[in-house]
Protein backbone atom coordinates (compact mmCIF):
# COMPACT_ATOMS: atom_id res chain seq x y z
CA UNK A 1 0.00 0.00 0.00
CA UNK A 2 0.99 3.21 -0.86
CA UNK A 3 1.09 5.60 2.77
CA UNK A 4 1.38 9.21 3.16
CA UNK A 5 3.04 10.72 5.99
CA UNK A 6 2.10 14.31 6.98
CA UNK A 7 5.28 15.90 9.28
CA UNK A 8 6.76 19.29 10.35
CA UNK A 9 10.54 19.65 11.54
CA UNK A 10 12.63 21.86 13.21
CA UNK A 11 15.09 22.25 10.64
CA UNK A 12 18.15 24.02 12.51
CA UNK A 13 19.81 20.75 13.21
CA UNK A 14 19.56 18.80 9.72
CA UNK A 15 21.39 18.99 6.61
CA UNK A 16 18.17 19.53 4.64
CA UNK A 17 16.11 17.09 3.50
CA UNK A 18 18.09 15.22 1.27
CA UNK A 19 19.70 12.15 2.48
CA UNK A 20 23.03 12.46 2.41
CA UNK A 21 26.01 9.99 3.98
CA UNK A 22 26.98 10.44 6.98
CA UNK A 23 24.94 13.78 8.12
CA UNK A 24 21.44 13.87 10.00
CA UNK A 25 18.98 14.90 7.43
CA UNK A 26 15.29 14.69 7.75
CA UNK A 27 14.96 11.81 5.12
CA UNK A 28 17.49 9.79 7.03
CA UNK A 29 15.91 10.23 9.89
CA UNK A 30 12.22 9.34 9.13
CA UNK A 31 13.62 6.55 6.98
CA UNK A 32 15.58 4.88 9.45
CA UNK A 33 11.94 5.63 11.78
CA UNK A 34 10.56 3.75 9.42
CA UNK A 35 13.15 1.04 9.46
CA UNK A 36 12.73 0.54 12.64
CA UNK A 37 8.73 0.94 13.18
CA UNK A 38 8.27 -1.80 10.09
CA UNK A 39 11.40 -3.81 11.31
CA UNK A 40 12.51 -3.88 7.34
CA UNK A 41 15.45 -2.74 5.73
CA UNK A 42 15.77 -0.09 2.85
CA UNK A 43 12.78 2.13 3.28
CA UNK A 44 12.00 5.04 0.52
CA UNK A 45 9.98 7.98 1.47
CA UNK A 46 9.29 10.55 -1.39
CA UNK A 47 8.72 14.32 -0.45
CA UNK A 48 6.87 16.99 -1.49
CA UNK A 49 9.57 19.73 -1.00
CA UNK A 50 13.29 19.14 -0.88
CA UNK A 51 13.89 21.33 1.93
CA UNK A 52 17.69 22.89 1.94
CA UNK A 53 19.65 22.81 5.45
CA UNK A 54 18.09 24.78 7.96
CA UNK A 55 14.85 25.11 6.05
CA UNK A 56 11.62 24.21 8.41
CA UNK A 57 8.70 22.84 7.88
CA UNK A 58 5.31 22.87 9.25
CA UNK A 59 3.13 20.98 6.40
CA UNK A 60 5.58 18.80 4.83
CA UNK A 61 4.29 15.60 2.81
CA UNK A 62 5.78 12.49 1.86
CA UNK A 63 4.89 9.41 1.17
CA UNK A 64 6.28 5.42 0.62
CA UNK A 65 5.52 2.21 -0.16
CA UNK A 66 5.02 -0.33 2.02
CA UNK A 67 4.12 -4.24 2.40
CA UNK A 68 0.67 -4.10 4.16
CA UNK A 69 1.92 -7.42 6.19
CA UNK A 70 4.21 -5.25 7.73
CA UNK A 71 1.97 -2.20 8.47
CA UNK A 72 -0.12 -4.71 10.46
CA UNK A 73 2.63 -6.42 12.05
CA UNK A 74 3.87 -2.75 13.01
CA UNK A 75 0.69 -2.15 14.84
CA UNK A 76 0.77 -5.55 16.80
CA UNK A 77 -2.03 -5.90 19.47
CA UNK A 78 -2.46 -2.19 19.90
CA UNK A 79 -5.95 -1.03 20.08
CA UNK A 80 -6.25 1.42 17.20
CA UNK A 81 -6.04 1.28 13.69
CA UNK A 82 -2.96 -0.06 11.96
CA UNK A 83 -1.80 3.50 10.41
CA UNK A 84 -2.76 5.19 13.58
CA UNK A 85 -0.79 2.54 15.74
CA UNK A 86 2.12 3.59 13.33
CA UNK A 87 1.52 7.28 13.42
CA UNK A 88 1.97 7.01 17.22
CA UNK A 89 5.24 4.45 17.21
CA UNK A 90 6.55 6.71 14.93
CA UNK A 91 6.56 9.70 17.07
CA UNK A 92 8.02 7.43 19.93
CA UNK A 93 10.86 6.55 17.46
CA UNK A 94 11.87 10.21 16.08
CA UNK A 95 13.73 12.80 17.45
CA UNK A 96 12.06 16.06 19.08
CA UNK A 97 13.01 18.18 16.13
CA UNK A 98 10.13 16.13 13.56
CA UNK A 99 6.96 15.40 14.45
CA UNK A 100 4.64 13.34 12.15
CA UNK A 101 0.73 14.76 11.97
CA UNK A 102 -0.81 12.16 10.18
CA UNK A 103 -0.15 8.63 8.67
CA UNK A 104 -3.28 7.89 6.13
CA UNK A 105 -3.75 5.53 3.20
CA UNK A 106 -2.78 7.54 -0.10
CA UNK A 107 -5.19 7.67 -2.62
CA UNK A 108 -5.13 5.81 -5.98
CA UNK A 109 -2.64 7.53 -8.52
CA UNK A 110 -1.09 9.78 -5.22
CA UNK A 111 2.38 10.53 -5.26
CA UNK A 112 3.98 13.32 -3.22
CA UNK A 113 5.95 15.18 -5.32
CA UNK A 114 4.53 15.13 -8.73
CA UNK A 115 0.40 14.77 -7.55
CA UNK A 116 1.26 18.20 -5.98
CA UNK A 117 -0.47 21.43 -7.14
CA UNK A 118 1.25 23.82 -5.45
CA UNK A 119 3.43 24.84 -2.36
CA UNK A 120 3.07 27.71 0.33
CA UNK A 121 6.58 28.55 1.88
CA UNK A 122 6.50 31.72 4.62
CA UNK A 123 9.27 33.88 5.43
CA UNK A 124 9.60 35.39 8.93
CA UNK A 125 11.86 38.62 9.87
CA UNK A 126 12.20 40.44 12.63
CA UNK A 127 13.11 43.83 11.30
CA UNK A 128 14.23 47.12 13.40
CA UNK A 129 10.74 47.55 14.14
CA UNK A 130 9.89 44.27 15.70
CA UNK A 131 11.37 43.25 19.20
CA UNK A 132 13.22 40.12 18.68
CA UNK A 133 11.83 37.28 20.27
CA UNK A 134 14.65 34.74 21.86
CA UNK A 135 11.84 31.72 21.63
CA UNK A 136 11.18 32.24 17.79
CA UNK A 137 14.96 32.97 17.06
CA UNK A 138 15.41 29.55 15.21
CA UNK A 139 12.59 30.70 12.82
CA UNK A 140 12.77 34.01 12.56
CA UNK A 141 15.23 36.10 10.89
CA UNK A 142 16.48 39.11 12.71
CA UNK A 143 17.09 41.89 10.03
CA UNK A 144 19.15 44.92 11.79
CA UNK A 145 16.58 47.83 9.09
CA UNK A 146 13.18 48.46 9.56
CA UNK A 147 11.00 46.97 6.25
CA UNK A 148 8.41 48.26 4.42
CA UNK A 149 5.98 46.61 3.71
CA UNK A 150 3.52 48.35 1.61
CA UNK A 151 6.91 48.72 -1.04
CA UNK A 152 7.92 44.90 -0.99
CA UNK A 153 4.34 44.23 -1.39
CA UNK A 154 4.64 46.53 -4.69
CA UNK A 155 7.23 44.59 -5.80
CA UNK A 156 6.07 41.39 -5.47
CA UNK A 157 2.84 41.89 -7.31
CA UNK A 158 5.31 42.41 -10.28
CA UNK A 159 6.64 38.91 -9.51
CA UNK A 160 2.96 37.24 -9.30
CA UNK A 161 2.01 34.59 -12.68
CA UNK A 162 3.83 32.52 -15.00
CA UNK A 163 7.60 33.55 -15.75
CA UNK A 164 10.84 32.32 -16.50
CA UNK A 165 12.36 32.89 -12.81
CA UNK A 166 16.03 32.01 -14.50
CA UNK A 167 16.73 35.44 -12.54
CA UNK A 168 15.77 33.63 -9.08
CA UNK A 169 16.99 30.50 -9.51
CA UNK A 170 20.22 28.53 -9.05
CA UNK A 171 21.60 27.37 -12.91
CA UNK A 172 21.07 23.58 -13.63
CA UNK A 173 21.70 22.39 -16.91
CA UNK A 174 18.62 20.71 -18.64
CA UNK A 175 16.18 21.88 -15.69
CA UNK A 176 13.34 24.40 -16.95
CA UNK A 177 13.05 27.66 -14.66
CA UNK A 178 9.57 28.22 -15.89
CA UNK A 179 6.99 28.65 -12.92
CA UNK A 180 3.98 30.12 -12.04
CA UNK A 181 4.21 32.29 -8.71
CA UNK A 182 0.36 32.09 -7.61
CA UNK A 183 0.67 34.13 -4.13
CA UNK A 184 3.77 36.37 -3.22
CA UNK A 185 2.37 38.52 -0.28
CA UNK A 186 3.86 40.54 2.60
CA UNK A 187 2.20 41.45 6.21
CA UNK A 188 3.05 42.75 9.17
CA UNK A 189 1.60 40.63 12.27
CA UNK A 190 0.70 41.70 15.40
CA UNK A 191 4.10 41.35 17.34
CA UNK A 192 5.81 43.39 14.55
CA UNK A 193 7.24 40.43 12.14
CA UNK A 194 6.91 40.86 9.01
CA UNK A 195 5.79 37.79 7.28
CA UNK A 196 5.82 36.52 3.86
CA UNK A 197 3.17 34.14 2.19
CA UNK A 198 4.78 32.78 -1.07
CA UNK A 199 3.12 29.84 -3.33
CA UNK A 200 3.82 28.88 -6.39
CA UNK A 201 3.21 25.92 -8.62
CA UNK A 202 6.88 24.84 -7.44
CA UNK A 203 9.90 26.34 -7.18
CA UNK A 204 13.48 26.06 -8.37
CA UNK A 205 16.70 25.89 -6.24
CA UNK A 206 17.24 28.92 -4.05
CA UNK A 207 14.03 30.65 -5.64
CA UNK A 208 12.37 31.54 -2.54
CA UNK A 209 15.16 32.68 -0.99
CA UNK A 210 16.37 34.54 -3.95
CA UNK A 211 12.56 36.66 -4.13
CA UNK A 212 13.23 37.64 -0.46
CA UNK A 213 16.98 38.89 -0.98
CA UNK A 214 15.28 41.08 -3.94
CA UNK A 215 11.91 42.66 -2.05
CA UNK A 216 14.30 43.39 1.23
CA UNK A 217 16.41 45.60 -0.99
CA UNK A 218 13.13 47.05 -2.05
CA UNK A 219 11.86 47.64 1.54
CA UNK A 220 15.26 48.90 2.73
CA UNK A 221 14.77 51.57 0.24
CA UNK A 222 18.25 50.52 -1.41
CA UNK A 223 15.75 49.61 -4.40
CA UNK A 224 12.53 50.89 -6.01
CA UNK A 225 9.45 48.48 -6.27
CA UNK A 226 10.02 48.30 -9.89
CA UNK A 227 13.75 46.32 -9.55
CA UNK A 228 11.90 43.26 -9.01
CA UNK A 229 10.60 43.61 -12.37
CA UNK A 230 13.79 44.31 -14.30
CA UNK A 231 15.48 41.64 -12.10
CA UNK A 232 12.84 39.03 -13.32
CA UNK A 233 13.05 40.14 -16.96
CA UNK A 234 16.92 39.60 -17.30
CA UNK A 235 16.36 35.91 -17.05
CA UNK A 236 19.92 35.82 -15.14
CA UNK A 237 21.13 35.76 -12.08
CA UNK A 238 22.09 39.07 -10.63
CA UNK A 239 24.68 39.15 -8.07
CA UNK A 240 22.90 42.41 -6.64
CA UNK A 241 20.08 39.51 -5.37
CA UNK A 242 21.37 38.19 -2.65
CA UNK A 243 19.63 34.80 -0.95
CA UNK A 244 17.61 35.88 2.46
CA UNK A 245 19.37 33.05 5.17
CA UNK A 246 17.40 29.33 5.31
CA UNK A 247 16.43 29.95 8.58
CA UNK A 248 13.71 32.23 7.88
CA UNK A 249 11.89 30.01 5.52
CA UNK A 250 8.71 27.36 6.49
CA UNK A 251 7.38 24.58 4.16
CA UNK A 252 3.70 25.83 5.68
CA UNK A 253 1.89 23.60 3.23
CA UNK A 254 1.31 21.67 0.26
CA UNK A 255 -1.67 21.73 -2.13
CA UNK A 256 -3.33 18.25 -3.96
CA UNK A 257 -6.06 18.13 -6.55
CA UNK A 258 -9.30 15.88 -5.57
CA UNK A 259 -8.65 12.14 -5.73
CA UNK A 260 -9.91 11.78 -9.52
CA UNK A 261 -7.07 13.66 -10.51
CA UNK A 262 -4.01 12.99 -8.42
CA UNK A 263 -2.45 10.86 -11.24
CA UNK A 264 -3.22 13.02 -14.50
CA UNK A 265 -1.73 15.62 -12.52
CA UNK A 266 1.33 13.47 -11.44
CA UNK A 267 1.52 12.23 -14.86
CA UNK A 268 1.35 16.33 -15.76
CA UNK A 269 4.20 17.14 -13.53
CA UNK A 270 6.75 14.26 -14.26
CA UNK A 271 6.25 15.27 -18.14
CA UNK A 272 7.55 19.21 -17.28
CA UNK A 273 9.78 18.77 -15.00
CA UNK A 274 11.96 15.97 -17.20
CA UNK A 275 11.30 18.40 -20.74
CA UNK B 1 21.54 56.40 37.65
CA UNK B 2 18.70 54.09 37.69
CA UNK B 3 18.31 52.40 34.44
CA UNK B 4 14.98 49.86 33.55
CA UNK B 5 16.32 46.94 31.20
CA UNK B 6 13.39 45.29 29.34
CA UNK B 7 14.56 41.77 27.92
CA UNK B 8 13.54 38.57 26.77
CA UNK B 9 15.08 35.11 27.20
CA UNK B 10 14.47 31.21 26.18
CA UNK B 11 15.08 29.72 29.38
CA UNK B 12 15.53 26.18 28.13
CA UNK B 13 19.62 26.58 28.37
CA UNK B 14 19.52 28.65 31.79
CA UNK B 15 19.35 27.26 35.11
CA UNK B 16 16.82 30.17 36.14
CA UNK B 17 17.34 33.74 36.66
CA UNK B 18 19.54 34.35 39.57
CA UNK B 19 22.69 33.75 39.69
CA UNK B 20 24.60 30.32 40.82
CA UNK B 21 28.56 29.85 41.28
CA UNK B 22 29.23 27.32 37.99
CA UNK B 23 25.69 27.36 36.37
CA UNK B 24 24.57 29.32 33.53
CA UNK B 25 22.06 32.05 34.46
CA UNK B 26 20.03 34.76 32.68
CA UNK B 27 20.98 37.14 35.74
CA UNK B 28 24.85 36.02 35.41
CA UNK B 29 24.82 36.79 31.70
CA UNK B 30 23.01 39.87 31.94
CA UNK B 31 25.55 41.20 34.64
CA UNK B 32 28.40 40.23 32.58
CA UNK B 33 27.32 41.54 29.91
CA UNK B 34 26.95 44.88 31.72
CA UNK B 35 30.57 44.94 32.87
CA UNK B 36 32.00 43.94 29.95
CA UNK B 37 29.75 47.07 28.42
CA UNK B 38 29.98 49.60 30.97
CA UNK B 39 34.03 47.94 31.75
CA UNK B 40 32.93 47.72 35.69
CA UNK B 41 32.98 44.86 37.79
CA UNK B 42 30.40 43.95 40.18
CA UNK B 43 27.13 45.43 38.47
CA UNK B 44 24.05 43.82 40.24
CA UNK B 45 20.72 43.45 38.54
CA UNK B 46 17.60 43.29 40.69
CA UNK B 47 14.18 41.84 38.70
CA UNK B 48 10.73 41.45 38.17
CA UNK B 49 10.50 37.67 38.43
CA UNK B 50 12.86 35.41 39.06
CA UNK B 51 12.34 32.73 36.88
CA UNK B 52 13.07 28.89 37.77
CA UNK B 53 15.20 26.47 35.11
CA UNK B 54 13.87 26.58 32.22
CA UNK B 55 11.56 29.43 32.36
CA UNK B 56 10.89 31.57 29.24
CA UNK B 57 9.99 35.55 29.20
CA UNK B 58 8.97 38.19 26.89
CA UNK B 59 8.04 40.89 29.24
CA UNK B 60 10.99 40.86 32.17
CA UNK B 61 12.12 43.95 33.93
CA UNK B 62 15.23 44.37 35.87
CA UNK B 63 17.24 47.57 36.91
CA UNK B 64 20.67 48.13 37.86
CA UNK B 65 22.15 51.86 39.39
CA UNK B 66 25.04 52.62 37.49
CA UNK B 67 27.59 55.44 37.12
CA UNK B 68 26.55 58.01 34.82
CA UNK B 69 30.38 58.87 33.57
CA UNK B 70 30.14 54.95 33.07
CA UNK B 71 26.98 54.79 30.52
CA UNK B 72 28.58 58.51 28.86
CA UNK B 73 31.82 56.78 28.44
CA UNK B 74 30.34 52.88 27.30
CA UNK B 75 27.94 55.15 24.62
CA UNK B 76 31.70 56.22 23.18
CA UNK B 77 31.21 58.01 20.09
CA UNK B 78 28.34 57.13 18.87
CA UNK B 79 25.95 58.94 17.07
CA UNK B 80 22.66 57.22 19.67
CA UNK B 81 22.08 58.49 22.62
CA UNK B 82 24.06 56.91 25.38
CA UNK B 83 21.16 54.83 26.46
CA UNK B 84 20.35 53.56 23.10
CA UNK B 85 24.11 53.31 22.37
CA UNK B 86 24.01 50.73 25.42
CA UNK B 87 21.07 48.87 24.47
CA UNK B 88 23.00 47.93 20.86
CA UNK B 89 26.61 46.62 22.93
CA UNK B 90 24.29 44.55 25.05
CA UNK B 91 22.86 42.95 22.50
CA UNK B 92 26.08 42.59 20.80
CA UNK B 93 27.45 41.21 23.77
CA UNK B 94 24.50 39.32 24.85
CA UNK B 95 23.97 35.38 24.15
CA UNK B 96 21.16 35.00 21.47
CA UNK B 97 19.01 33.28 23.53
CA UNK B 98 18.72 36.37 25.60
CA UNK B 99 17.57 40.32 23.99
CA UNK B 100 16.98 43.21 25.56
CA UNK B 101 14.02 45.30 24.31
CA UNK B 102 14.79 48.63 26.21
CA UNK B 103 17.25 50.14 28.20
CA UNK B 104 15.40 53.24 29.77
CA UNK B 105 16.53 55.81 32.75
CA UNK B 106 13.82 54.47 35.49
CA UNK B 107 12.26 57.40 37.14
CA UNK B 108 12.42 58.52 40.22
CA UNK B 109 10.96 55.33 43.12
CA UNK B 110 11.45 53.13 40.56
CA UNK B 111 12.23 49.22 41.62
CA UNK B 112 11.72 46.51 39.12
CA UNK B 113 10.68 44.00 42.03
CA UNK B 114 8.73 46.19 44.42
CA UNK B 115 7.06 48.82 42.11
CA UNK B 116 5.51 46.42 40.38
CA UNK B 117 1.87 45.98 40.67
CA UNK B 118 1.41 42.69 38.47
CA UNK B 119 2.90 40.30 36.79
CA UNK B 120 1.58 38.25 33.94
CA UNK B 121 2.36 34.73 32.83
CA UNK B 122 1.73 32.66 30.17
CA UNK B 123 1.54 28.64 29.99
CA UNK B 124 1.33 26.88 26.80
CA UNK B 125 0.11 23.40 26.23
CA UNK B 126 -0.17 21.19 22.89
CA UNK B 127 -2.96 18.12 24.27
CA UNK B 128 -3.69 15.40 21.97
CA UNK B 129 -6.24 18.26 19.98
CA UNK B 130 -3.12 20.18 18.99
CA UNK B 131 -0.27 19.25 16.27
CA UNK B 132 2.68 19.71 18.22
CA UNK B 133 4.75 21.88 16.03
CA UNK B 134 8.18 20.91 16.63
CA UNK B 135 9.47 24.58 15.81
CA UNK B 136 7.75 25.56 19.37
CA UNK B 137 8.65 23.01 21.35
CA UNK B 138 11.02 24.49 23.13
CA UNK B 139 8.29 26.97 24.95
CA UNK B 140 5.25 24.68 24.92
CA UNK B 141 4.56 21.55 26.71
CA UNK B 142 3.21 18.36 24.61
CA UNK B 143 0.16 16.68 26.76
CA UNK B 144 -0.87 13.28 25.78
CA UNK B 145 -4.53 13.92 26.30
CA UNK B 146 -7.21 16.12 25.20
CA UNK B 147 -7.97 19.09 27.80
CA UNK B 148 -11.29 20.59 28.17
CA UNK B 149 -10.68 24.38 28.22
CA UNK B 150 -14.52 24.96 29.53
CA UNK B 151 -14.29 22.91 32.88
CA UNK B 152 -10.91 24.32 33.31
CA UNK B 153 -12.07 27.61 33.14
CA UNK B 154 -14.59 26.52 35.48
CA UNK B 155 -12.15 25.62 38.17
CA UNK B 156 -9.93 28.58 37.06
CA UNK B 157 -12.65 31.03 38.54
CA UNK B 158 -12.87 29.28 41.87
CA UNK B 159 -9.07 30.60 42.78
CA UNK B 160 -9.32 34.72 41.30
CA UNK B 161 -9.21 36.88 43.80
CA UNK B 162 -7.41 37.29 47.42
CA UNK B 163 -6.44 33.75 48.93
CA UNK B 164 -4.00 32.23 50.95
CA UNK B 165 -2.36 30.35 47.99
CA UNK B 166 -0.54 27.84 50.78
CA UNK B 167 -1.92 24.73 48.69
CA UNK B 168 0.22 25.90 45.63
CA UNK B 169 3.30 27.29 47.16
CA UNK B 170 6.42 25.44 47.98
CA UNK B 171 6.77 26.12 52.05
CA UNK B 172 8.98 28.50 53.13
CA UNK B 173 9.07 29.32 56.55
CA UNK B 174 8.19 33.10 57.26
CA UNK B 175 7.18 34.24 54.31
CA UNK B 176 3.46 34.92 53.34
CA UNK B 177 1.58 32.78 50.78
CA UNK B 178 -1.74 35.27 50.56
CA UNK B 179 -1.78 36.63 46.60
CA UNK B 180 -4.01 38.41 44.59
CA UNK B 181 -4.81 36.32 41.30
CA UNK B 182 -6.24 39.01 39.52
CA UNK B 183 -6.43 36.55 36.62
CA UNK B 184 -6.88 33.00 34.97
CA UNK B 185 -8.37 31.71 32.34
CA UNK B 186 -7.79 29.35 29.12
CA UNK B 187 -8.35 29.78 26.04
CA UNK B 188 -7.36 27.55 22.83
CA UNK B 189 -5.92 29.40 19.69
CA UNK B 190 -6.48 29.15 16.25
CA UNK B 191 -3.13 26.72 16.20
CA UNK B 192 -4.84 24.58 18.73
CA UNK B 193 -2.78 25.23 21.48
CA UNK B 194 -4.70 25.74 24.77
CA UNK B 195 -3.28 28.81 26.37
CA UNK B 196 -3.20 30.35 30.06
CA UNK B 197 -3.10 33.62 31.41
CA UNK B 198 -2.39 34.07 34.96
CA UNK B 199 -1.94 37.44 36.61
CA UNK B 200 -1.43 38.44 40.19
CA UNK B 201 -0.02 40.47 42.29
CA UNK B 202 2.90 38.43 43.05
CA UNK B 203 3.37 34.46 43.02
CA UNK B 204 5.16 32.25 45.49
CA UNK B 205 7.48 29.78 44.56
CA UNK B 206 6.24 27.16 42.01
CA UNK B 207 2.97 28.33 42.65
CA UNK B 208 1.97 29.00 38.52
CA UNK B 209 2.99 25.53 38.24
CA UNK B 210 1.25 24.48 40.67
CA UNK B 211 -2.01 25.91 39.59
CA UNK B 212 -1.83 24.79 36.11
CA UNK B 213 -1.33 21.14 37.44
CA UNK B 214 -4.43 21.47 39.50
CA UNK B 215 -6.15 22.64 36.26
CA UNK B 216 -4.77 20.22 34.12
CA UNK B 217 -5.94 17.50 35.91
CA UNK B 218 -10.08 19.03 35.76
CA UNK B 219 -9.41 19.41 31.90
CA UNK B 220 -8.85 15.43 31.52
CA UNK B 221 -11.53 15.41 33.67
CA UNK B 222 -10.16 13.48 35.95
CA UNK B 223 -11.25 16.03 38.82
CA UNK B 224 -14.50 18.04 38.60
CA UNK B 225 -13.75 22.04 38.82
CA UNK B 226 -15.10 22.14 42.47
CA UNK B 227 -11.69 20.30 43.18
CA UNK B 228 -9.65 23.42 42.66
CA UNK B 229 -11.48 25.36 45.54
CA UNK B 230 -11.32 22.30 47.50
CA UNK B 231 -7.64 22.33 46.92
CA UNK B 232 -7.50 26.05 47.64
CA UNK B 233 -9.48 25.76 51.04
CA UNK B 234 -7.58 23.11 52.30
CA UNK B 235 -4.21 25.40 52.75
CA UNK B 236 -1.71 22.78 52.60
CA UNK B 237 0.00 21.13 49.44
CA UNK B 238 -1.84 18.31 48.60
CA UNK B 239 0.50 15.48 46.67
CA UNK B 240 -2.50 15.06 44.12
CA UNK B 241 -1.07 18.45 42.74
CA UNK B 242 1.23 18.08 40.47
CA UNK B 243 3.93 20.82 39.17
CA UNK B 244 3.64 20.71 35.40
CA UNK B 245 7.01 21.52 33.48
CA UNK B 246 8.99 24.65 33.73
CA UNK B 247 9.04 24.33 29.51
CA UNK B 248 5.51 25.86 28.92
CA UNK B 249 5.48 28.90 31.53
CA UNK B 250 6.60 32.32 30.16
CA UNK B 251 6.82 35.69 32.00
CA UNK B 252 4.93 37.94 29.71
CA UNK B 253 4.08 41.32 31.62
CA UNK B 254 4.73 43.19 34.36
CA UNK B 255 2.80 46.22 35.15
CA UNK B 256 3.65 48.95 37.02
CA UNK B 257 1.35 51.84 38.23
CA UNK B 258 1.74 55.89 37.32
CA UNK B 259 5.58 57.25 37.98
CA UNK B 260 3.73 59.04 40.47
CA UNK B 261 2.81 56.50 42.33
CA UNK B 262 6.17 54.13 42.17
CA UNK B 263 8.04 54.90 45.08
CA UNK B 264 4.78 54.50 47.60
CA UNK B 265 4.34 50.66 45.62
CA UNK B 266 7.47 49.97 46.55
CA UNK B 267 7.55 51.09 49.74
CA UNK B 268 3.69 48.86 50.63
CA UNK B 269 5.38 45.76 48.85
CA UNK B 270 8.61 45.53 51.13
CA UNK B 271 6.38 45.93 53.99
CA UNK B 272 3.95 42.78 52.60
CA UNK B 273 7.04 41.00 51.85
CA UNK B 274 8.92 41.12 55.08
CA UNK B 275 5.63 40.42 57.20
Amino acid sequence: MRIRIDLAYDGTDFHGWASQPGLRTVQGELEAALATVLRTPGVAVVCAGRTDTGVHARGQVAHLDADDALVAAAAGRSSLSPLDALLRRLNGVLPADIRVHGVTAAPDGFDARFSALWRRYAYRIADADAAADPLLRRHVVGWPRPLDVGSMNAGAALLVGEHDFAAFCKHREGATTIRTLLDLQWRRDSAGLATATVRADAFCHHMVRSLMGCLVAIGEGRREPSWAGEILAATVRDPAVANLPAQGLTLEEVGYPADADLAARAEQSRRVRTL
